[in-house]
């Protein structure tokens, strides 16, 4: 028996994904779309852009979307909503009772909501414990953070990391399907991308940190750069990490590094949490963005200079960085025996 | 003494072409800028997103932005307006005795007003004559439109045509400053471009025909697809043409080709309206966009088949096909004693 | 018991692409891949600049390639050969009783050799019993002309068509690896393609015509201008197509057509050789190019006017226009007998 | 009297913007233009790729090139030379008392050949008195380089500076006309570029170092990663300083930094070596690569965090970084009595 799940926000770039990843999934099953007004009451093919790659699944085509102020049904509810409308929207359906899992920024920062990555940081998990409402609220990463704490955690597991300083080359999907204008990036760097910035640096200290009653931050150091690259899919970032690791130690980390989602085979966990590269050329967002179905995080041209590592990763901005990630927070809460 | 005008629409793509083009103009001095209501009260360096490769001149950075609806002081208005503003406005600006040079296609068949192209159909200005308000509209053609009838109007003018089709490959500053969405364009094409056809068929049949006390549309079939590929600036049109010229007439009709702009040394008039390339590879946008800074159309490519007689043609879009299109208009204008 | 074959040009462009095709294939099984001398003596792996996104398979990582001049075992070879290489070694195979199935142009228009597209004209498999070799070769079409022959030939089956003009966007892998300098199509287009419009001329008048005894071409006028875009995969081709179908005729035609393949379940060959798309912005390469497997014909934005039917395919250029093409020839012969 | 000076691998990307610059130059006249011998004893307008923006001048059109094993007449070379060219080449004008002035990495380390940038390091030029040779060799850096120290050395006139992290976004043109293939990079990120790494480490330590009767490099540690990105021209730099100075300090010895080719008018000297941007999405290569006709390094985004100052820069990679750098250090060398 599938859990029912509903996806909220499900036009757009990430909500696209949801349906997709979420098409004959083990455990859930798709029975309620939400979009905004514009949308509601229209068939998801007739209001959708679709603009990925695999079609439509059948399963979502002729769903009739229903609007954000209606009722939802479903326990389970995957979150790609708009900053303003999650600001209160994930808050009252968690006090109805609801098991949300989101890809907003809005929630990242309250006293008990987690930024889970499961590989990562499982534990924090037990954070909806203090969550003053019937249902919770867990949040994943900014597609930015994500691809850097994987590794950082597969480091850190073994050697002391000092300081991080990081320089993203991000993908266009990452602004959304109408976020970022053809004129402005075509042919171009652009060196500013809103927020990001601040958000790798806050959100990488909280998923490195602790939870003892409460998220104890990480004191780390961490000195982010944030560029946009006319690239479709997947963020490339090259990382500085200042550490005892040198290039071997780093190298047998990252290809032994597994977590919990590996251990207990999550539908959406990939084998390999990080895919080492040897050749000097990769990782490439056009080669390799789907590795892992899109889960795995390419790490490759580690080097050791003057006390600092460093490397170069590539990550799936809307699939693990977003929608793969809710996806597998969700597997990961529900075998848990958090649903 | 310089004539004082103003731009309605100056922070869009071809408002700022416009600001840009008529920096210190030899018979023009911008003195109002004109914007949306969100921009209005703003300085305009302040409102704009530039995104032309010549810097903002001097003279416009501190100029203070207008609202569409405070009064224009110049009789002179140059208009990049959006569609749905214009519609009304430009009307009433004629009714107040303003001379309206427009790149929006709201008027562009409405009785009296010609689609201007002084080296195509210089005796169309005769129209305004008839427009029954004290100052008159004219409006230059589609940016596509304008490629398109240039190098047909040098064939005509010796051969007979019979036919045309064309397939036009579009750049992205055709679609504005935000019309055009990254994730949408990328390495990609779009086999379609709203309204683009219809435009392209009907105003070459206009621009090409007779004015005699109305307009009469050449008996010409055009037979047009539109596509947009990611290139910035410059539109590429490939034309079969159903004619008698050979590949040598054509060439030549296209070598010799000059109309009263150049004549009378209008100072937007490029040199040549029709540069030839006889090299396989051109015209190209990056190298041939800017010929005649932006307002000579890059023909090449002449090949005879069948009756048809084939080039390649390249024109800039938003200088040519609108901005630049619209001086030369006013200055055409303006020394045939229509202002 | 599958079939034995050589991949020769096992490193290039459409030799990674017969490599990715031929992994786990139900008839065949790769035993040889045949590279030039600079890789000759080495593993795939190592030679080979991957570039495809399928990672290579598994099969062929350690396989040791051979030299062209080394003699070739396998009864079956898939030849993406440089044309240099193919004019003569092609031929020589054949001789030998090798059943080569092409890629290149080099014989193409030889006496009794077939340019094959099983849908199309499944009867020029005749041809190869008069070649006067023990074995043979069978080419497939040049990539821009595949995919225009199979909607033409849908129309033919049931309507008159009198001329075609088709202007295409092709995508930088049909140059292969390092075929086309970055700097020279970087947001750009180029306006010719060597000898691209002469081949899907000259190849749609053969593979459209009849086999009696001989290649009788199809008096059909064709007139083609082949440009190059920044697309990675997938040749976009407009085409107006003088003829008595209207746009129902042929919405209806592109869908229910089928050919051999089809009706006997070849593994290579795509359940709808057409796919039909009614959507304005359809079809595109980032969206469609993968469609059956790469194997179908993308078609949309039909519109008829003045006696022209005109339409916009696309077509999978290193998949049914290359190596995909050629190993459902081979599948074809193999099926009919002919291996 | 204009000096004589001859271009070697004037077809190239560098050898074309050595033509370009040279045009109606103040100084400097061309007279002969050298290519390899597949090009030499054609016209330069038949032999070239011309692949930038501004047209071929006049003066170079009809020019027979020369085989590089030719005798050079005149005493000024500008060097273009592929590297296995120049090895030897330069050194054996350098004998014959030629003043050579080479952008190819061949020399740059040879003991008392300086890496010079007048703005920077003009006292290196006295190292040249040392080589034993009647003429001299100039070099100047790798593009990259150059952009990096002109405003480190802005900071390290009044700061201290530890050391230096430095990302690379790098143009394609960089990589010459034909040096990277369109499939590699078209919508992608190249996370590696071949010897570039070591190059800036090593350069930018002996151009902010000492000359005192031979190079002292400067103790600095520097730590750079390239990149190669989708942009045509124009190298855009993320750099982290180890350094004292505070966001206000550094804008204001950007801003304020001159080198002695202002003091004294260098033709080819911008007004301004750094150009300030205060917006935050600025500099970009679309907008920003030709400030100061590609001669000013545009420097962005400036922000201090934890002891390291960062900013965002971009310079022109084949003027600033190639050909306008080594005619600026020929008119350097002109002035202060060299030549």
């Amino acid at each position: 028996m599938k859990k029912k799940v509903a996806v909220l926000g499900a036009t757009g770039m990430v909500g696209q994904r949801f349906v997709s990843l979420l098409n004959e999934h083990p455990y859930f099953e798709v029975t309620s779309l939400y979009a905004s007004k514009n949308s509601a009451g229209k068939k998801y093919k007739d209001a959708v852009n679709w603009v990925i790659e695999p079609p439509i699944p059948s399963y979502a085509k002729d769903v009739v979307l229903k609007s954000f102020d209606e009722r939802v049904e479903e326990d389970i509810v995957f979150s790609a909503l708009p900053k303003e409308v999650a600001d209160t929207l994930e808050i009252d359906l968690a006090k109805e009772g609801k098991f949300v899992f989101s890809n907003t920024a809005s929630h990242r920062f309250d006293p008990f909501v987690p930024i889970l990555i499961p590989e990562v940081n499982p534990h924090h998990i037990e954070a909806v414990k203090y969550q003053k409402t019937e249902g919770f609220i867990i949040t994943n990463a900014n597609c930015s953070t994500t691809g850097l704490v994987i590794p950082l955690k597969a480091l850190m597991e073994k050697f002391t990391v000092k300081s991080v300083f990081v320089v993203t080359m991000q993908a266009i999907s990452g602004a959304g399907i109408n976020g970022l204008s053809a004129l402005l990036i075509q042919g171009n760097v652009l060196p500013y991308i809103e927020k990001e910035e601040e958000k790798i640096e806050s959100e990488t200290r909280k998923i490195l940190g602790e939870f003892k009653d409460g998220f104890i931050l990480k004191s780390l150091p961490v000195f982010a750069r944030a560029n946009r690259v006319p690239v479709r899919e997947g963020h490339t970032e090259v990382v500085f990490v200042e550490t005892d690791a040198d290039c071997e130690d780093a190298k047998l980390a990252f290809k032994n590094f597994v977590g919990i989602p590996q251990e207990i085979s999550l539908p959406t966990a990939p084998e390999k949490p990080i895919l080492l590269h040897e050749e000097m050329f990769r990782p490439q967002p056009v080669l390799d963005v789907n590795s892992g179905k899109g889960m795995s995080v390419s790490v490759g041209r580690i080097r050791k200079n003057n006390g600092f590592l460093t490397f170069t990763l590539l990550s799936h901005n809307t699939i693990r960085g977003a929608a793969g990630g809710s996806v597998l927070n969700a597997e990961f809460a529900l075998k848990e025996g958090f649903i």
